[in-house]
């Protein structure tokens, strides 16, 4: 084993919808083969266009009432709704909710924090795993390099409090390594080991930089053990299957 | 912000009860100012005597019934009732308890790899905040730095599949870097926003080893803004009160 490294990707500018995220990583960041780069999901989100300004919103008799239960604003609520197929738990002041994307988290993933406009917010990407796939293809095009790519947002977690970065898409890179099977060191089986290797690395990267500086994308180096030519499930495979969870 | 790396701490002996570990670490690692030492439970396990054979534990018919719901060794369902203060979810071969230790996690932490003697497991520590300390402490006499410590473990999570490093005892760190109150780059408030640092640390120093090289410690250098002259509230302070969580 040799040692890792969480490099920041400086520079790069404001973002706004439809700029080319992955040509700009590529031409801030001095990418090498193996590498793997993590954004944060605000940054994706708004070069996708996936802001929305709340005063824009019509909450629905529904979301008025969940509102005033949970004393959230309606259209925030609203728009938790809508990003959501099922609500996990509504009590307490907390909405935790299944997102469309499959993801289960406050607020739908829904966040207010570092997003210009008034009262805007961003939603999750659509399909976080082809986004990653996307800025994949564009660093590839820039660079001529094909680092994995990690797209993360901070989730909080049952029993422990603060915010784990995790990992909501990614490209070309084993998100679990399955030690089924495999062996430990004095032979023993290690049957249930699987490391969550995509949700480690967003984790790591988020060390990298902090809430306040703005720095989108951070470069993970030392891992290519775990990068991969394809595009591979993305972290879809990490969602825990429904008849599999104790906690719904 | 600048890059954070970690750095495997090779040549460590396999370790036995009593061993020095504190010490032994300080001794194989280039030990810095403002680090971070992130220690596998089971290293600090093995030092503390905190191993059991399943071959001398007496199961009760409490642990038997239980054993037998989900199809477990009776032994070790034994000990994992002995470890614990409460079974938060015992049904479809799945065992999730509290630890005395205040921890939620599967089969109260009890593991079986890379344990020497037949049908050995280690428990976790009694109190993996206090064997930080000893271990801060045991580095500082040897090498005369006070590098933070953390004892970290692997967790499962409800919704997500594969483990993530988790600390379980740490020292001489801010276990969360709490934002409220603090504003982001555009003004905004940040009220919720506390990154779990410690877990992501021990997340990341986990990605430095495999799990079976036996590698029972990393240096995780590069976050000394995070590193304290005290040794602080310890991963206590990651514990979501019980009144504060909805999945239990």
């Amino acid at each position: 084993m040799s040692e890792i490294r969480a490099i920041p990707v400086e520079g790069l500018p404001e973002l706004e919808p439809g700029d080319p995220l992955g040509e700009l990583i590529a031409g801030a960041a001095g990418l090498e083969a193996g590498d793997v780069v993590a954004v944060a999901q605000k940054a994706v989100s708004k070069v996708e266009a996936r802001i929305r300004r709340l005063d824009e919103v019509e909450p629905t008799a529904r979301a008025r009432q969940l509102a005033t239960e949970l004393d959230k604003d309606p259209a925030l609520v609203q728009l938790i709704l809508d990003e959501s197929t099922s609500l996990i738990r509504a009590e307490r002041g907390v909405l935790i909710a299944e997102t469309r994307g499959g993801w289960i988290c406050a607020n739908a993933g829904i966040d207010s924090s570092n997003v210009p406009g008034e009262r805007a917010v961003t939603l999750l990407p659509e399909d976080a795993d082809a986004s990653a796939r996307r800025l994949r293809e564009e660093i590839h095009g820039a660079a001529e390099v094909s680092p994995a790519v990690i797209v993360s947002d901070s989730f909080g977690r049952p029993w422990r409090l603060g915010q784990a970065e995790v990992a909501i898409g990614c490209a070309g890179l084993d998100p679990l390594d399955d030690w089924s099977g495999r062996r430990d060191r004095l032979g023993g089986e290690l049957f249930s080991t699987a490391p969550a290797i995509a949700d480690q690395i967003a984790g790591m990267a988020d060390l990298a930089r902090d809430k306040a500086s703005g720095v989108p994308a951070v470069i993970v180096r030392g891992l290519a053990r775990f990068v991969t030519a394809q595009d591979g499930p993305g972290a879809a495979a990490l969602r825990r299957p429904r008849g599999d969870d104790l906690f719904r």
